[in-house]
């Protein structure tokens, strides 16, 4: 080796870290088209004598969390956390034992509790999720998941997510993207586990809220968080809160459902190269099969306008070579 | 040289970027209490066998904007934005030649339009800052930054940022902190010359806001800006603001006025190391003299409780050697 090629070796961008490694090959997908648009846009947008390069810090990548990072069936995840909540609170709450949707619950009878509709579920995160501080609410979400288990797969709720998605936030990330979640799902029911499990840090989950009130408590300050909504991050929600959190269009969009639509136009209606793909769950064996009519993750209005968009559509069945990680043990 | 001192350039440890480079020293500081005390907390929390090391994902420093990183005299800044804006629509709205404040800025009389008191200050805003889309917003907001100018120094407001916090602001980047704004002051007035200005993306900008709207405009998703103030990030609301955003406790808060007193009060009262800091106004010939009594940036509640709650507090005729960056040309 001579002089020059040792400064060569020694020149930032050469030395840097985020180059030196190999990138990672997005083992578990598939070597079809899902893969191969978001490796060519990601060559496109990062190689800098690319007319389409996009500087990093414009490099911003949003993820839609149930049904596109981790799975949200047979319902939502959010809402067994909401159900074992109003268990563990009903002592204190004589009254929930003759007061729908709580009766039902604490019968274990979860599909008279969710008859309903919304106004029955919207009770229900008030009670299980506010009149906490932040802190102890924090807490009692670390403790859920770490004991939790899904109902059919019984792993815990954090070996639930995808891992071809894993794979996907390690390689943008490696390509210089923030990655961000922008989930319907509780902001602070995510934040406590999303960089543990998908190494996003809290100041990139963005998701719905309620209010929290700043007051002291024995002199000491706390944020209260109340029984009111805040913010619902869903459907036209969502480009509300990307551009109140990040205040910048992203670069690429990745939902499974019509609650995603609206942030995939936004994203890809943006000038210059953008990019958005939708997980499609058509995977009966390895995962779940459900479309048009399912109420939860319905996606119709969503697959129709992909085409058009130009948007990739993901086979869960015939594009990804595994779903869920290894089991942890 | 030999393979194993190559290798050891390799290491990704030595070879980062970010340690390759001398550490900004906080050259327009002047070496006492003040300095002293930051550079003790970051050395203290960023040495790896410290027993106060802090990992850098929980490395979060917060600033407020108006009288912290920049002046705010004679005004607030974005007032001066909101004057203009006012000249500018008025063809539109005839009606404010008769209506006040309206009426009074068209006139020249600022007096006489902030005399309406808070009130006529929202008026003002909303009619400023609403009723446009948030690309036309920005717009707005770069055109008049690039061209307005503060009517005592003559400069454009840009260079009336503080020299010595836009080094600390590197000081703590390069210590691998995430520097945040969290101004009292419009987030939309801030993000598009922030990243610029303060190397602060508008990802990591926390500020008041209005209520948007999605919607598509001739088949283009729009987000439209709404006349209806959705948050004031000022006193109680910026711990709310910063836990919206963040959802992490700050390591750091930097502070000038008692709009900051709870934010300082939420950073230092959490658990391990944790610092405040407040800049005094008490230069003027260089700046501005101001505090207990001023109607902008008063400063009076949190001078007092500086001391009991070990929050270092800059004078600036004393402890900054140079207040603005020198003219750009």
């Amino acid at each position: 080796m001579n002089l020059s090629a040792l400064s060569l070796l020694l020149t930032p961008s050469l030395a840097s870290p985020l180059l030196a490694a190999e990138p990672p090959a997005l083992p578990s997908w598939q070597d079809s088209a899902p893969k191969q648009a978001i490796t060519a846009f990601v060559a496109k947008v990062t190689t800098p004598d690319s007319p389409d390069f996009v500087p990093p810090a414009h490099r911003i990548a949003v993820f839609d969390n149930d049904g596109t990072l981790w799975s949200e069936q047979p319902m939502y995840f959010q809402a067994f956390f909401a159900f074992d909540r109003v268990k563990a609170l009903a002592p204190q709450h004589p009254e929930w034992k003759d007061m729908e949707p709580f009766a039902s619950i604490l019968k274990g009878d979860l599909k008279s509790a969710l008859a309903g509709g919304e106004h029955a579920l919207l009770e229900l995160v008030i009670a299980s999720h506010a009149n906490t501080t932040t802190d102890e609410f924090e807490q009692a979400v670390s403790s859920w998941i770490a004991s939790a288990r899904h109902p059919q797969s019984g792993r815990p709720f954090t070996e639930m997510v995808y891992q071809p998605m894993l794979e996907l936030l390690a390689f943008l990330r490696h390509h210089q993207f923030k990655t961000f979640i922008v989930s319907g799902g509780g902001i602070e029911f995510m934040r406590p586990w999303a960089e543990r499990v998908y190494g996003i840090p809290p100041e990139q989950v963005i998701g719905s809220s309620i209010r929290t009130r700043y007051e002291l408590r024995d002199g000491k300050p706390t944020l209260l968080r109340l029984p009111e909504i805040n913010f619902i991050d869903d459907k036209a929600g969502k480009p509300v809160g990307i551009h109140q959190h990040i205040g910048r269009r992203p670069l690429m969009a990745f939902g499974n459902s019509d609650g995603d639509f609206e942030m995939l136009s936004w994203t890809t209606s943006g000038q210059g190269p953008r990019f958005g793909l939708l997980v499609h769950h058509d995977d009966p064996t390895r995962e779940f099969a459900y479309d048009r009519s399912s109420s939860i993750g319905r996606l119709d209005k969503a697959l129709d306008a992909a085409p058009a968009n130009h948007w990739s559509v993901v086979s869960m069945k015939n594009d990804w070579l595994s779903i869920h990680p290894p089991k942890a043990d």
